[in-house]
């Protein structure tokens, strides 16, 4: 037998390390339950400082982007012309967990502390990134930090409000430093040219490395989205007892009709082999007017649907619109729509996946591969050119909750697989 | 040709008059929309007060029972052993319409000043009656004038809160001047035999009336329920993109699952010529958890399932379990019941119903008979021993809401049916 057993190259000592940084920053951005690390928020800036202090008590060289994100490197590979960027982000949701973002940022700062003690080069000049901003949960939109050095903030983004001050993104981001002339000029804030890949390591958010027993995974590609905050089904309110079925124009049964019809198609495409998610999360009937005895007038509900395949979205954005026709004229129901919100599919780098499955195998893990279903930064970089890869660490409980809860032996493991990347692969 | 064209039997001066009552006490309790004539306030007392003005100038009798509903009546009816009770609630919801419940003391005031105009005896005597507190809108509980009367109001019902001040409704009964102490000892505050029967003029609260082209309906019963206030369908919470579809446990879908399996039942005891309808006027995930990218923990909704026929309403209740047990078990939710509120159907009485057909036959309108969908005070009544009846008025856009709209001819039509009757009907 010679079963190769699959283990972190990372040392105790480094184990003890970043399980101290984990409990250090979670300790200082402690909220009610959980942690909350606001997007551009002074929070956020002490734990990018906090990071900071560690970086320099290391030995490693510090540099902020234009849009306050901060960098890190060796001090050898601080003037690189091209490097392969390592990060995620610094914030979290409000009431969130301490792994998600945090952990891909202090897996590529201890492969930088780990190569500076060793004394060991990488194979392509590495820099850490820690953005900010991510989240979309403190102001509408997400990817705030990476779509800030590519010039994509928008106006809509730029005067999205803070949803607990109602202050614009844009005063929040000049507040903690950023000239916001080139952000809203939309220009971008750095050469991507210089950039040889983006890799991310980052929590699973799903259950699906809990459920296979693998502690490291890594990515496809991240699926897309289109999105409704609210579509309207507009019925004929009534009293609850008076109005036979005949006469009804009853707006819940309506939506219950359609939700029907979208998880048979769900099931379906999925029979087919294509990629799918659907969720409706926020549901609701009025409630300054409904009531238990009167038909209610109208239910809002959000739609969320998400696949690897643009053309898979494509599809159920007609079969939605197919549907909705039909219980209209069914049901003698009206469907409004509010603008529709998406983000395209993002397929990682065919040499990135091969390098980071290559690392994995040569590690003794499984090289198992999976789509990401939520959405990362990794996604702006990869649909603006950037050769990108993703790591997922096992992770249970999902994300976004204060029960996260990632085993620190996972992200030493995933981490491994960061450093065997980067000190191995060498093709662009 | 020997058409019989249906008419009012009563006078232009007798239009003008009610006219000029509804427009009165319309203006007299106007809200910022509609009506607000609160179930045991000072506004539902001067509601009150404004008609025993009104009766005593047009030489009728008045007196009040023990729970401050008031009684009118010809002189020579008032010490009447037995009598016909003819009647309906002074109340309305808030922001309501002008007639729901107004319409129907109305109805029986203007039969007595007619008689006494026309020196006119009934066929028996006759008393007209202003209830308070049919509303449920206001406390939660419904019926409670005619409740009270019987006896049949419980320390739940009598501690429910007002949902304006939150205070319980035993303490606005007080205020208003009821003893409470028989109230609270469950006793009958009349003797109900001496009621020959109860006869209730109402609006109608669906549409029927109006698509059928019929000005006045007799009512062969009420519907009765079962209802729920909430049940909520548990699930799991997880990220909208990164839970497939296979591990999740989505409450929305199970919910629309459940909703459309009821539906399809509904569709099949009407075909069965059985009588149901079935409404959920309250949804929604939880505000405080809720968000676009994230299935929801639960979803909570409201149930009213209504039926003539006590059998079909026991059906649905099994069908309702069932259906619950086959979506928890394909779903992975969980369904959670609050307690069960009821109300037993009430058929209308043979003799009472025979007697309102004589009448509307006679007045030359088709003598239509329907279900009441809505429950009132009339299902006290008729529950309790009474023989009952009702009459129906066309009206549009239902009630419970300002848009309520009863044309005064249509009104006049319904009266001259009561007032044909009570001069006619001499069976007991």
């Amino acid at each position: 037998m010679n079963t190769i057993v699959p283990r972190s190259t990372f040392s105790q000592q480094d184990r003890d390390l970043v399980a101290s940084l984990f409990a250090d920053i979670g300790a200082q951005t402690a909220d009610t339950e959980g942690v909350s690390r606001p997007a551009y928020s002074a929070i956020e800036t002490a734990t990018i400082d906090y990071l900071v202090a560690f970086a320099r008590k290391h030995g490693l060289e510090v540099e902020f982007d234009a849009a306050c994100n901060a960098l890190f490197s060796l001090p050898e590979d601080l003037a690189a012309e091209k490097f392969v960027l390592v990060g995620s982000h610094a914030d979290s949701v409000p009431n969130g967990g301490n792994f998600d973002g945090l952990a891909g940022i202090l897996a590529g700062l201890m492969c930088l502390v780990r190569a500076k003690n060793e004394g060991r080069r990488f194979a392509r000049p590495v820099k850490v990134i820690a953005l900010r901003g991510e989240e979309s949960a403190w102001y509408g939109p997400c990817y705030i930090g990476s779509k800030a050095l590519f010039g994509l903030l928008g106006t809509t983004e730029l005067s999205a409000r803070h949803k607990g001050d109602n202050r614009p993104l844009a005063d929040h981001m000049a507040e903690i430093g950023i000239d916001m002339a080139p952000v809203k000029a939309g220009e971008k804030l750095f050469d991507p040219s210089c950039l040889l890949a983006y890799v991310e390591l980052h929590i699973e958010q799903g259950p699906l490395l809990v459920n296979k027993d693998l502690p490291v995974a890594n990515v496809s590609g991240i699926r897309g989205n289109f999105r409704h905050k609210a579509i309207t089904c507009i019925g004929e309110a009534g009293h609850s007892g008076a109005v036979p079925r005949a006469y009804r124009r009853d707006p819940v049964l309506a939506a219950a009709d359609l939700f029907t019809r979208l998880d048979d198609d769900w099931d379906t495409i999925l029979q087919k082999g294509d990629d799918l998610v659907l969720t409706s999360g926020v549901v609701g009937t009025d409630p300054q007017k409904h009531a238990i005895a009167r038909i209610p007038d109208s239910i809002s509900f959000s739609l969320d649907v998400r696949s690897q395949d643009a053309s898979t979205l494509d599809a159920m954005r007609d079969l939605l619109r197919a549907h909705m026709r039909i219980v209209e004229r069914n049901r003698k129901v009206r469907f409004e729509l509010d603008d529709e919100l998406g983000v395209a599919p993002a397929l990682c780098d065919g040499d990135v996946v091969a390098g980071i499955s290559a690392a994995m195998r040569r590690l003794g893990f499984e090289d198992y591969v999976m789509p990401s279903g939520a959405g990362h930064d990794a996604a702006v970089f990869a649909n603006n050119g950037v050769p990108t890869g993703m790591i997922f660490i096992r992770n249970r409980n999902g994300s976004h909750n204060p029960r996260e809860a990632m085993e620190i032996d996972d992200f030493m493991a995933a981490s491994s697989v960061l450093y065997e990347y980067l000190t191995h692969s060498e093709a662009a």
